[in-house]
C-alpha cells in the first residue's frame, strides 16, 4: 500500500440526493485507480464515497472526530479514532495527497481552507466558490464529473513521490 | 475576567499595510469596550490587534501552534503553547464569542469555517465570500469598519450568558 | 502579564479530601509569588488550584477539553475551549514552564508523561512514582508540602526567560 | 479488515537492541494473529514492529506527529499524516483496542496514561511499573514474550465487537 495514492473526499454528513451520488462514483473511480481513500469516516458524503469505494475494491480511511470505533459509517475499513472533535477535519486533509471536495457544509469549508493553507490541491463538484475583495480565487479545480474530479486529483501526484 | 466577552480576531501573519491598520484598530476597540482579545498569537495580522488592544489596556490572548512561547509576538500577554499546528486553529474560534476576520489567508478561511460550523458568529472586513452553487452565503457579517466590527461582536454575545 | 511565571497545576477531577485541600495551598501559594496558573479547568483537584488562587488575587487558565466554555469551574478567569478531548492534557503542561502533581488519576499520568518528555519539570505531591526494569525514575522532584512545591516550580524557572 | 482487531505497539524511537528485538516479534505476532498494527509511524520500537508484521503478511498503521508522510518508517503501509505534534499519542492509542508497550520513554508513559484513562487495556514488555502512595498500580498486564503480549491482548479484546 505503501505505493499508493491518498486522496480525501469531503462533503457534508448531511448530503443531497445529488451529492450522495456524486460522492458514490468519486468513491468508485478512487477505488478503480488503485487509490485509497481517506475521509472524515461520518455518513453523507462520507458514507457514500467509501460504499463506492468498498463497491469497487479499493481501500476506505476514516479519521473519527469522537471516541468511538462504532461512529465509523460500515463501509470503513480503517477507522483511525481521534477524539479531538472538529479538529480532526486537518488530519483529514493531511493524510491526503489531493482532496475532493463535493458540495460541502462549514466544516468542509474549513477543511478546504486548510488544504490549500498546505498546498495540498482540492478539486471541487458543486463546492464552495471564495472571493477576497471581489476578486474570485480560482485555487479549487472544478471538474465537471466525478471521473474527471478523480483524473484531475490522481494527475496532480506526482508518481515519483507517490505514497511516500 | 470571568464576566468579559472573548472577541476574536483573525488573519494572516503576512498582512498589508491596509490590513495591519485595520487589525490595530479593531484590538484597540476591542479593549476600550472591556473584552479579552484572543488570537494565533503569531505577526501580520495577530500582533497588530494584540498591540492595539495592549495599547488601549486591554488583555491579550495567543494561542501558539508550535512548541515554543517565545514565538508568540511581543503583545500576547498570555501565551497559550499548543504544539498541534494548524489544528490550534479550532481552538481560536472555540475560545471567542465571536470572531472578527481583517482581510485572510487560508488559514483564516479555515477558522471562518470552524467558527460558522460552532455556530459561532463571524464578522469580516475586506474578508473571504463565499458561494455556492452559484448563491452567496451570507453568514459573515460585513463591517464597514473596526468599531463598527467591534460593535457587532459585542452585541451578538448575549449579556447573560458573558464570559461564562 | 508577558514577564510572569506560568505554573501548571494537574491532578485527578475526582480528588480526595486531602487532595483538594493540598491543591488550594498550591494554587494560594502559585498567586502569592505572582505566578499565572494553568490547569484543565474543571473539577476536583483543578477547581481546588484555582479556588486557592483566586483568593490570593491570581490569574487562572483553565484549557477545557470539550466544546462549551460553561463547564469550566467558577474561578477560572480564562476559559481556553480546546475540543480535542483529552488530548488538550499536552496543551496545559506545554502552557506551563513548571508542572505540579497532586496526587493524580491516569490523566495525570499522561501529563507527567508528555511534561518529561518536553523537559518541563514535574513536582510532586502524593504524585506517582515511576519505574523502569527494576529501577527508580527520580525524574518527577518530590515536594514535602505544597509552599515547597511552588519554590522548587519557581527556582526552576529561569528568570531571564520568565513568561516569554 | 472491518472485522479485524487493532492492537497498538508503543515504545522508544530510540530503542535497546533487546527492545528493537521483542517489538519485532510483538508485530510479527499480531499479523500471525490476523490483527491490524497501530504505532506512531517513526523509527526504534514503531519500525521494527512494523518490519516483524510486514514480513508476516500484516497490515501496518503509522500515526505520524508532523506533516510529512515521508517521516514514516518504510514499513508503514497506511500513513496518517496529523501535524499534531505529540499530541497524536492519544490517537494512536484510542485507534487500538489494545496497547502493547515494549520498554518505554517519557512518550510511552503519556501513552500508558491515556491508554488506562480511556478503559483500553495495556500490556507491558520491560515497561513501565507505576505506583501512588507507596502502592503499585497493577493495571498494565505484564507478559512473559511478545507471544504471551500478544495473546493476551487478542482475548481482551471481545470477539463479538472486534474491528467494529
Amino acid at each position: 500500500m505503501g505505493k499508493k495514492k491518498f486522496i480525501a473526499v469531503i462533503g457534508s454528513g448531511q448530503a443531497t440526493i445529488e451529492e450522495i451520488s456524486l460522492a458514490k462514483s468519486v468513491g468508485q473511480e478512487i477505488a478503480r485507480r488503485g487509490a485509497v481513500l481517506v475521509c472524515g469516516g461520518l455518513g453523507g458524503v462520507m458514507e457514500a464515497a467509501c460504499q463506492g469505494a468498498v463497491k469497487a475494491g479499493g481501500t476506505t480511511i476514516g479519521i473519527l472526530p469522537g471516541d468511538n470505533r462504532q461512529t465509523a459509517n460500515p463501509y470503513v475499513q480503517i477507522p483511525i479514532v481521534t477524539g479531538i472533535g472538529q479538529a480532526r477535519n486537518v488530519i483529514v486533509v493531511k493524510s491526503a495527497q489531493a482532496v475532493i471536495a463535493v458540495g460541502g457544509s462549514y466544516g468542509t469549508l474549513s477543511e478546504i481552507g486548510h488544504a490549500l493553507q498546505n498546498g495540498i490541491p482540492v478539486i471541487g463538484l458543486h463546492a464552495w466558490s471564495l472571493a477576497k475583495n471581489g476578486q474570485f480565487d480560482t485555487s479549487i479545480f472544478p471538474a465537471k464529473d466525478p471521473a474527471d474530479a478523480v483524473d484531475i486529483a490522481i494527475n496532480l501526484i506526482p508518481d515519483d513521490i507517490e505514497g511516500e
